[in-house]
């Protein structure tokens, strides 16, 4: 509901800061809603109309609003990635600034070991695509962890360890993990450390 | 051609093995005739029409025998994975066995880069379905860098360091290193280099 986002400075009418409030209120509920319907039942099975009646908005508005179901799934993850970015860029350590490098390296893999489960069925879907894979989304991710590893003084191709070490946070490997080998996701974050200690040397 | 695979102690009628040549001699044909027009040309221009008229055979038989152009380009692939397979199996060294683990490990990076490139399409199309990364048939090559990492004495988690070793093979990600960042094959064997011996501990 924050009103004024970039509008400084810039001329409105009277209406126009009205209309933005009510568009404003309903994007907070329909995701709000969305996300309490997630986090009860799964993301697979919420349907538009299951988050239009939730929300206490009509469907149209949904629709309108984010344009198709995926649309809406994409504005979710979006901002989870912006939650979680803001944490190891900003936040306290071991995951944003503060801790050692390694010691951050390690509480990332784990914590993105976490947030890559919990989005799978997105990231999977993201995934076939290469654009995706290498390009804009993933930037950040890559360039976090070839920070980390040059902070630690980490030797050889860091561009090559950093693939190396995303590998183990890829959407689908995640799934694969769990689904068909039964390892869990403190097992993996314990593999995640074990290469970012080798690779930086500890 | 060769003729009599599986067949002996099976019981044939006369007309059998006459069929099974002819059968074998169009396959052998028309598969040749793929790989010279793909050799010419590249895989993405080369028709099922360019297929059949190169090999001298009816368009017919071409899609009996593969089923379609997918068919026929999976078969190529097969059959080159197959060759592969054997060079780093049961070839000569450095590939092969004879050279230290280490020595082989290195080889088989920089020769598998050259074949994921010239099959960068169809194991991009692969790629997009999470069981054919993870499962069968990239089973033999994780097995193989596995081997390699625990015969050259290699500390750490072993499963975890594979799948760190095989993302730089990766088919998108050799792919957008070579068209999207200008890095060469060598430049990529570097790479892989650096990381296997780092993981080595030499």
């Amino acid at each position: 509901m924050s009103v004024g986002d970039g509008l400084i400075g810039l001329p409105v009418t009277d209406s126009v800061p009205v209309e933005r409030g009510d568009a404003a209120r309903n994007r907070a509920l329909l995701l709000a809603a969305a996300r309490r319907l997630i986090d009860e039942r799964g993301a697979n099975t919420v349907t538009m109309d299951d988050v239009a009646t939730a929300a206490g908005v009509g469907k149209g508005t949904l629709f309108r609003r984010f344009g198709s179901r995926a649309g809406l799934m994409i504005v979710l993850l979006d901002e989870d990635e912006k939650t979680e970015q803001r944490a190891f860029m900003f936040g306290p350590p071991p995951l944003g600034p503060g801790a050692p490098p390694l010691t951050r390296l390690i509480a990332y893999g784990r914590h993105r070991l976490r947030f890559v489960w919990d989005h799978r069925v997105l990231l999977a879907d993201a995934n076939t695509d290469p654009h995706m894979r290498f390009n804009a989304p993933a930037t950040l991710h890559r360039t976090h962890v070839r920070m980390l590893l040059a902070a630690a003084g980490t030797t050889g191709d860091l561009d090559a360890q950093t693939q190396a070490l995303l590998s183990l946070l890829d959407a689908d490997y995640v799934t694969h993990q769990v689904e068909d080998l039964g390892h869990d996701l403190d097992r993996q974050g314990d593999a995640w450390e074990s290469l970012a200690r080798k690779l930086c040397g500890s």
